[in-house]
């Protein structure tokens, strides 16, 4: 059995951002169609003036303004019609006084012309283009630079990369970009009775969960998972685990194993890690308080509990904020939303506390939060029946029914806002 | 030139939610770790208990509870130590009276015990066990099934996967699951002057980003984008494009060639196909009015304007909620947030009115949604700038400033929100 000194929560926060360097893992380069939801590595300025040419933005004529002065409805300007200008091509007429060019929307303005007429406001009669309204400088001239200036900053790095974002990218003629590494984060599960799902279940065990739903949560906090499955809590099986998921990986999530049983091996396999440092081992939480991290060959292990809420809980709050500065991301204030406290919490004594809970709406509209029940006797459907949960410090005697509190969410704001919905 | 009769907004709307029958396009079976936000295809309910038997959630002694009565801390039971009980495998001990066998956390509960005494509470000395407190019956035991009943309906069918729900068809022995197949929708952009990223830009010519925006909104909208690429304005070459986009997806995005003018060959090539309906040519909206909807093949064809803003727009409005319908998800209310009017804004005569908006918070924390300048000179700045927009309907005089406004995002509104904190 080891000795635990317990660290406060805020204490085992501090503790692991100062033993890890949490910064972007690299910088590769991805085609434009590839990097939905990827976060950018690079500032990106337009290398040419967007458009690239001045544009007609209708159907109609190039003329230059001053020949249509005068037109009105019943007193057409007469231009001789002289040539024709398509999209896509380099203009080859040049547009003189009293003279009139054939142009299309999107077309280069050919020179010597500043302004098209709309065709609507013509008439063609042979070689003569009859102009019933006057156009002033630049009218339906869509001009050079207009949209973005040769060297204008249009993206920074650090943005995630949607729709249209990538549409800008597209639009400077870039078809790769530079964006942060994806972090891999090795998830597994240790325990003599833990089985792969999928397989016949012998008698005493039970099917693994964690190194599911563990990595399921890397995904969904931008990493890229890389499942391990079970090992046996045996000694010699998760140490070659753990320098397996060392190789492979820039973090480590493992679950069970952590308490102080005989068969709680895994403090111990981290100890026979080539110059491991276990940096917390124990943190006054509840749940969670057996969780320990370790560092080895610079990378953080995290040792979780065995059970599932409580892993993934552990998983959310100390994990998950290092996976996303790993990827470049920004921390996440958007998984958070206010609500009411359906019911007086209490804290556990000398622990920061995290209670479960079920969002729904009362009636007028206002988010409730109802611990939803936790302990030995509802692992999985305490896992299902929460949207998140509420943090009670250490040094608060309860939250009160009706007071409003913070909810950290499990999953986006608009899946909770949904269900919530769902409930009214 | 075609006749077009413009249709109302709620027409185009019922029109094309008529032609089209949507509904999930197929199920798929998908192994656990690769099923992350998709969505589940059948209700799953437990093929066995959870845990599949009582379980000690203690290290200590399984025992008697009758034979602890009594038990307290100077007046300590004495029983006899028999056996021990490992996780993982069928006990094969027998729990008589006056007898203790030793167990671990998680291991199955042997035959004749009742209740686990905590190590912490009892001394070992030899074969005799001191009990230095009493245990209640099933006192540190998870019963079978005390997590899920055999038979009892854990998720349903159109439930978007994350890592709890996935955990938990983890812990109910399942490796694989059904959901909905994931819709095709083939992308392409159409007009002379449109070349690709990353090639050299001739003169008269720009880069493409529809292509690649409204690709990257299928994705964001739950399809999978088949990205054709750009093809010039020419019927031939878009008849072609149109049938290798039929036989290749479940729906069609085009954008360019829908206005009037000769170059607009997008609906002479719709209306070439075989058994082709054009149900929409044409919508009272701004912007966006050429929008152009067709029927071939049972699939529908969105045929988008050029403008990169507009397109993204009509896609946004009329193609995604069909892509969510076509791969099970529910209609997304969740993309709206409300914010006050940052100025006042006029619809278009007659036509429902859609204005970019950008949103920031205002000193009191409420969002305010400012216009972004759309038009002819801003297409990709627009784009950038603009979080959602605001609907305006054709009966609307305006919208005032300060009044409460719908906006309906670009992206899920937690990105929104830590933009429009940013702002701060």
């Amino acid at each position: 059995m080891m000795f635990r000194k317990l660290l406060s929560f805020d204490e085992a926060k501090r503790t692991i951002q100062k033993a890890a360097k949490i910064e972007p893992l690299g910088i590769e380069t991805v085609p434009l169609l590839e990097v939905c939801g990827r976060v950018l590595a690079e500032n990106v300025v337009a290398r040419l003036d967007i458009p690239p040419f001045d544009r007609s933005t209708v159907d109609g004529y190039a003329v230059k303004a001053e020949d249509t002065f005068g037109a009105e409805e019943n007193k057409p300007v007469k231009l001789k019609l002289c040539g024709k200008v398509s999209v896509g091509k380099r203009p080859r007429v040049l547009v003189k006084q009293g003279v009139a060019t054939e142009i299309v929307t999107g077309a280069p303005m050919p020179k010597g012309a500043d302004a098209v007429v709309m065709v609507e406001d013509t008439e063609q009669k042979g070689e003569v283009v009859y102009v019933y309204g006057a156009v002033t400088k630049d009218e339906n001239v869509m001009k050079a630079g207009a949209d973005i200036r040769k060297g204008e900053a249009i993206l920074k790095a650090g943005q995630t990369l949607g729709s249209r974002e990538i549409g800008a990218l597209a639009a400077v003629g870039l078809a790769k970009v530079k964006v942060y590494a994806i972090p891999r984060v090795a998830v597994l599960s240790t325990g003599a009775e833990v089985t792969e799902p999928g397989k016949k279940l012998p008698s005493g065990k039970i099917y693994d969960i964690n190194a599911y739903s563990l990595s399921i949560a890397v995904l969904e906090s931008g990493g890229k998972p890389v499942f391990l499955g079970v090992f046996p809590d045996n000694l010699a099986e998760i140490k070659k685990a753990l320098r397996l998921a060392l190789d492979s990986a820039d973090m480590i999530v493992t679950s069970g194993g952590v308490s102080v049983g005989p068969k709680d091996v895994t403090p111990k396999a981290l100890e026979s890690l080539r110059e491991p440092i276990i940096i917390v081992c124990g943190i006054a939480v509840k749940p969670g308080k057996p969780t320990t991290v370790a560092l080895a060959s610079g990378k953080l292990i995290f040792a979780l509990p065995g059970h599932p809420a409580s892993a993934l809980l552990m998983f959310h709050l100390f994990a998950r904020p290092l996976i996303l500065g790993l990827a470049g991301r920004k921390a996440e204030k958007a998984l958070e939303v206010k609500a009411l406290a359906g019911m007086r919490m209490f804290p556990a004594k000398g622990r920061r506390t995290f209670v479960m809970v079920a969002l729904r709406r009362n009636k007028s509209g206002r988010l409730v939060a109802n611990p939803v029940p936790t302990g030995a006797s509802g692992a999985i459907m305490t896992l299902l029946k929460a949207d998140g949960y509420v943090e009670i410090t250490e040094n608060r005697q309860f939250v009160d029914a009706g007071e409003e509190v913070t909810i950290r969410l499990f999953q986006k704001a608009d899946a909770v806002e949904m269900k919530a919905s769902d409930h009214d």
